[in-house]
Formats: C-alpha cells, structure tokens, sequence
C-alpha cells in the first residue's frame, strides 16, 4: 500500500470511526450470532493477491459489526467501562507510526521518558503521596502495564524476590524452594478473580480472606490470618487491598490494612483499577486514606479516564525488588545510559512495548483535568439517578451502597426470578448487564459505561428493567 | 473533543503519518539527546483546562521527534526488525474505536472469531500440521500474544501444569511444592533472554545447555541432559527450541530435539520470533524441520510480517493444560456459549486484550501473500548483498552463516577493536547496529529492518561501515 493509497484508506476510517461512534446508540448493543458465525463469511484462506482497500472497509460492516458486541454504546452495562476518547485515537495512529520498541531508554529514549513524566502527571492528579512519584528524586516511580492483572502479578512477584532475599539473610540455609512453598499472599475474596490466578501464575498460596458485613476487607481479620500462618511456620509477604470490587465496586479498609502489612513486612498492593480514576476528583479521596502506607499502586485509565486500553497506571516505591529479581540483561540490549534512565522491560513481564503514553499525553492535554473530573462527576451522577429510579420502585432494592458509577440491585424475590430477569433482559438486546453473586445473593450490576450516557439513556435503561420485570412478575 | 474536531485532528494525523514514513531516511536514525531531555519541554503539570489539538501536533516535532529512535529507518540495523505498515496502522483506528476487551466470547464475539480464522490463515501460510489449526477440528489452535516473551512463558505454565498432573497421578502424595522443585526445564545459551527470565518467572530450574561448534543446540546435548536429571531424581518437563537466535540468527536442530522431547514426555516449545515469518516461503521450511513433534509454536508477525507489534502468533496442540490449569471463572465472566468457542483470557497472561486480529486481517488481505513473501525475500536478498559487501573486504569477516535479514560481521581484529568500531559507527550517527558476542567472540549485528530499505540504503551503510573502519585502523 503506496502513502497516498493510506491517506484515502486512513482518512476513510477516521470518518467511518466518528460515524460508528456518534450513532452507536442505534445498534444492537450485543450482537445475536451463534459460535462459529464468522467462519463462513470469508474465505477459508489468506489471497495470493491483495485485495482491495475499499473492499476491506465495506467487509466491515458485513463480517465484523454483526459479531460486536458494543462496549461504548450507552445501552452496555456490563463489567466495567472501557476507555475510548478521539484523543487516544489519534494519539495511536502517531504511536503505531514510530512504531519503536521501548524495551530500553536508548531504544527511542522519547517512549521511556514521556512514560515516566505522564505517570507524573497522572499520579499528581491523584494526590499520590511523593514516593511513588519519579520526579521526588527518589527510588519510586511509575510505569505503563497493559492490564491490571499483570500489575497484580508484578507486584507479587516483586513481593516475592524481597521475600525471598528477607528469609534468607535470617536463614542463610533455607534453599529458595522451600521458602516459597512457605509463602503465603491475603486478599479478600471479594477481590478480581486475576489475584487469585496471580497466586496460580506465581505459585505461592494466597488466602482468601472474608470481608465484613458491608463486604470490606477490614484489618483486623487480616491481622488474624497473619497471625495464625506465623505460628504455623509459614511466611506472609504479599497483601491486596481492592478500591472498588469488580462485583460490587466496594472499598477495603486500606487505612487499617496499611498498618498491618507495614507491621508484618508484608508488601501491600492496592488494585484500584476501575474507581482509581475517580481520585483526579479530591472528593473521592477520601476512599484511599491509607495510601502512604501501600508498596505498590494501579489502577486504569483505559477503564474510566479516557485513554483507549491497553494503559494501566502502575507506582511502586521500590522497583528495583523487580528489576533486580528478574534482571536478565544480554549484550544486545546493553546501552551507555544504563541507570540514568529507566530501562522499563525489567518493569513488567513482557520484553517488547509500544509507546502507550502518547495517549495519555493526548488525552490530559485535550480534556485537561477539569473536564476528565466532569466526566467522572457525571458518570457517578448519573449511576445515582439510576439509583433513585430503583429505589422509587418497591418491588426492587439496591444492594450495595452506590459510590462510583456502578449500581447493584436486585428485585426482592429469588435468585431464580432474578437470573430470569437477567437473562430476559439481556434477550431482549435494548441493553446488556451481567450479574453478580455475594453470600449468595444475586443481584444485577448496572456499570455506566459510555462517554455518550445521558440522563434519556438512563431512563430507557429503567424503562428496560422495569417493563422486563413486569414481564416476569405478570 | 468532538466528532469534527476529531475528523480534522484524526486526517491531520495521517497526512503527518505519511510524511514521517516517506521521509524517515531524512532524520537521525539515533537521538542525541541525554537522559532527562524530555521533563524540561514539557509543564510540569497536566493542564487545567483543555489545551489546543494544533499545539499537541506542533509539539510532536518540538517535544517527541528529537528522542526517537527511528526504528522505520533503512539505517536502522539494531535489533531485528519490529513491524509498520499503512494496512495495519489503519486497522489500529477501527480496534481503537471498537474498544471491546475480548477475555470472553460474548465480550464480542467478533473479536474471538476472527482471531481464530486469522491463526488459520496464518498457520496454512506457514503450513504447519493440522494439529496446531483450530479449522482441523481438534483441540488444537491459535492465539495472538502481546509478545514471544509471554509466549514462551505461558508454554512454560502449560508445560507445568502438565508434568505436576502426570507426576501427580504416578504419585499421589507428592506435594505440588515438592514437584516444582524437581522441575527442569531445556534451552540453549543462545535463546533469547526471556526465556531465561520465564524460568525465574514461573519459578523453576531451566538449563542453559551448550550449542555445537555452528551454534545450534543439538539432540544428542538435550537426551544426556535429561538423563542425567532423571539419574537425580529431578523431573525434565520443558524444553525451548529457537529457530532464529537474536544473537545471530542461528536454527537449533528441532529434527532431532522433536524426537528427544517426545520420547522423554517434555513439552516443546519453539521460539521463531524472528524467522517464523519467512516460513511463509516454501523454500525456508526446510528450517522447522521436526514441527511436528512440537507442543507449541510461536513467531511474531509483529517482527517481520508487517503487523504492528503487539501481534505475537502462538499456536498449541492443546490448550486445555492452560485453560484448565489457570482457569478462575467468576459468574460475572460467565456467559451461555461457553465451551463452543475459546475464551481467549485462559490462554494467556493478561484478562484484558485488544482486538488485535483486525490488523492481521487489513495486513493478509492488503499485501496478499505474494507480496508478503516478495517483502521477506527481498530482505534476505538485500542481506545476502551487504554480506557480499563485507567479505569483499579482506579486513573483515562474516562470523555466522547468512539465511534471514541478520548479518554478523566483525573486523578480523581483537574484541576491543571491534567494540571501538561500534561505538564510532553509532556515534557518528547515519546508522545503528547493536553488537553481540559468542564464545567471547564480539561481532556486529547488521538487521534489515525497514520495509523501506532498498540496494542504495545497503550501500549507504557498507560505505558507513567501511570509511568508520579507515578511521579506526588508520
């Protein structure tokens, strides 16, 4: 393809991508086809022959869109949002341009260098203390992961080699396999199912720990396991405290779980993935008080900020636990820089990266903080007019107390009549939701998901779930 | 921003894309710049209020340009190649737009299924065995990694999970914590660095065995291996098998490391990160040899077939080991269809992934696979001329047997010569090369990397090479 052929093509998407996204209310918000649909549609092998661009783009709309399920339509509530900003999509055609591996400073020492002053900039925006901050001159800084479930495997694994490196200067003897098969990591299981499958990942156990009544996470009953798996001879080391649960979008007591892992030297994680976002807003800080005390931070902007996944903001006070423990450093990535600059590979598990802070770059600059604040404000308003429609509905009752954009509710009937509401509802295909389960209560999650929500969009979602009950109900 | 803004924004973007592209000779291919340059361009502080889209586009040749490395350059020679092509950068838009996380069928099921027709595609090109497509109808299948690195990993947990379940079912009360210690895994001193750092990821023993006199790791190195293992009581369970070193390109004999594997129960993972792309030529296939026996195989088309990174091809004969060994499955993941078609987050590390097929889908149809394969034999060609360049040289001599895009060449001189060489050439700026070393042995590393490179540009750097090499010896 000749540049003036990608010119048209490109510019042909860019209209395209502006149309998909300024009418995507109109679309089934989840598509209707059965496994296997796709296969049929093309051919069953590559072309020997290029086909034609324009032949690409209008394959679009015949095999691709009838299969999407549309995550940035204001009829999906499903999981959590994922980020899309026309900002972070420019800001990748520039990335996918240079097209430079950043696996080294000197390997294009703009990629290392802007990743490190966003994460600044970010993490100012946060009120985050200055230890987890490059530009404090200390060891602490901050780092693009591609998901939060490797920043949790990351950090474990950083817990781990300082562990590791612990007992052994107590017990000069004691060989590296049985000092892991005495390693044990808490968290709530209230927590993402992705820390549990760090534990499986890492191979060490890892508790899970019973939250309250209000499902948090508190200290005292972390205190407890600790306790207990000392006297057994075995050896705490990694803790992750949850701001904002997947299920329920709860909030564990970090300023109590803070001190205790400072206390047993246990390397505490905070895993804010989605409701991090909602600290650009000082309002909403209070929800990590505690944060002083945490080893290691993340949470996403490609959930709530804006910036088109995968950009998952990582801090640690110490990496070098990290870039020490894994540091494998052959001559061809050797560079006259080293130690001047972070060389971010020994940061995360994979060697190669792209240059993902162009698009938090473009995206602060082109919203400013002001107006990423507003969409955070709107977004947890609009969760709590949803929140005043079921509660002027006596037939349901909300869940969980609703802080950010996520509304759990149920009606007050059986799990049965709610999973057949479940299912009703997301037949009818106005809007898509997924469920969740705690102490076996079934309930409803309603995420607010798009840029493009609006109060009428909230409204056809309450006339969804109200006339799917009185469906059920009748 | 809005729709217009960003139809200005998005097209301003392309055309600048272009111009980079077209014009990449004209820039220095390595930055001048020191570590810290970038901090002082920029404010210190995300701003307030929105910033301008046209001041972010001025402030990409004021700010971003000066610390690239141009990877997309024909005096770009370090490495090896990292992918770029107007195909694949257009389809980046369209991914970025859709924005769906596909960890699940329903996720978006577009996502999952071209992923899996594309894997096909791609594996037919390679012809590999049926057993590793998905449209054979059997276990086996493909999936697009981020990276080799996670590829290599992920086949060492299957590999894991695997030998811990035979170990298991010979020994029932042998602890998993016992078993894991017992585990060795196989790969050569020249592997890639990341498989070493696999190994000290998931946490067990892997042997760096030696190659022969050619470099290769041989059958015969691995069975003594393994046996003497097995004498000691330990537990061979994974082995890596490079076609195409980084240092130099160099093809283990997976013909006789197949057999090896197979007969000693240990899985077989093959690293073709780099070569693998030029299996789609028939003539280059005589180099994977033995894929048959293997359990899983990778290359990145993200190297050298003009996907951007992140696009790393893996295939296993059967996935079940990682679905089922990681498997965490909470009930807001779950969806009706599951089982019909893959759920794509147990195949890997990370839960969230991007809908990275379409690129490889733009790439296929737009090159057509003639074009592809005339892009990896004019490559190898443009190599094969710069080799005749350097042994027209008596001073210089070719230290590894040219088959792919890498040249390694040294003066017939000490070490330390040659280091100074290096650091001249880089310094002087027209091209980058990184060096590498064998056996205490230094050489230089000359990768052709853009898919802009043609006859002239190879001259431009034998003449680099060669006036550096009057200076030095002078």
């Amino acid at each position: 393809m000749e540049a003036n052929q990608f010119k048209d093509f490109g510019k042909e998407m860019i209209d395209y991508v502006a149309g998909y996204l300024e009418n995507i209310r109109e679309r089934r918000v989840v598509p209707t086809v059965e496994p296997g649909y796709l296969r049929p549609l093309i051919p069953a092998n590559a072309p020997e022959k290029p086909d034609k661009w324009e032949d690409v783009m209008s394959d679009i709309e015949r095999v691709i869109m009838p299969g999407v399920t549309h995550w940035h339509s204001p009829r999906f509530h499903a999981y959590f949002p994922t980020a899309n900003s026309y900002p972070a999509i420019v800001a990748d055609i520039l990335s996918g341009a240079i097209a430079c591996i950043g696996f080294s400073w000197i390997a294009s020492p703009a990629c290392t260098e802007l990743e490190v002053v966003m994460l600044d900039w970010l993490g100012k925006m946060l009120d985050l203390p200055k230890e987890f901050l490059a530009c404090s001159g200390g060891k602490g800084g901050g780092v693009i992961q591609g998901t939060a479930s490797e920043a949790t495997l990351v950090a474990l694994l950083g817990a781990k080699a300082r562990a590791i490196d612990r007992v052994k200067k107590e017990h000069p003897k004691m060989k590296d396999a049985d000092i892991v098969s005495k390693l044990v990591g808490y968290t709530s299981s209230q927590s993402h199912s992705s820390v549990e499958r760090a534990g499986l990942l890492g191979g060490v156990k890892l508790r899970s720990l019973q939250p309250d009544e209000t499902n948090r996470l508190r200290g005292e009953t972390l205190e407890n396991a600790i306790k207990k798996d000392l006297e057994a001879g075995l050896i705490p080391f990694y803790a992750v405290n949850t701001l904002g649960t997947t299920s329920s979008c709860t909030f564990d007591r970090l300023d109590e779980i803070g001190p205790v892992c400072n206390e047993y030297n246990v390397w505490l994680h905070v895993d804010a993935a989605y409701a991090g976002s909602a600290f650009i807003c000082p309002e909403y800080r209070y929800l990590m008080k505690g944060i002083e005390r945490a080893d290691s931070f993340n949470f996403n902007p490609h959930k709530w900020l804006l910036v088109n996944f995968d950009c998952s903001a990582m801090w640690l006070k110490d990496p070098s636990w990290l870039v020490n423990a894994f540091n494998v450093d052959p001559l061809y990535l050797k560079h006259e820089q080293q130690g001047a600059a972070p060389d971010y590979r020994h940061w995360q598990i994979p060697l190669g990266r792209r240059f993902r802070s162009l698009k938090l770059w473009f995206v602060l600059r082109l919203y400013g903080i002001e107006n990423l604040q507003a969409h955070i404000r709107k977004q947890i308003e609009l969760a709590h007019y949803f929140e005043s429609l079921v509660r002027s509905d006596d037939r349901f009752e909300i869940t969980e107390e609703v802080i950010m954009g996520l509304v759990c509710f149920r009606l007050k009937e059986t799990n049965h009549v709610n999973e057949v509401l479940l299912k009703r509802l997301n037949g009818r295909g106005v809007i898509h939701l997924v469920p969740s389960k705690i102490r076996d209560i079934y309930f409803l999650r309603l995420a607010i998901c798009s840029r493009y929500t609006e109060k009428s969009d909230i409204d056809i979602s309450w006339k969804e779930v109200k006339e799917t009950a009185n469906e059920i109900l009748a």
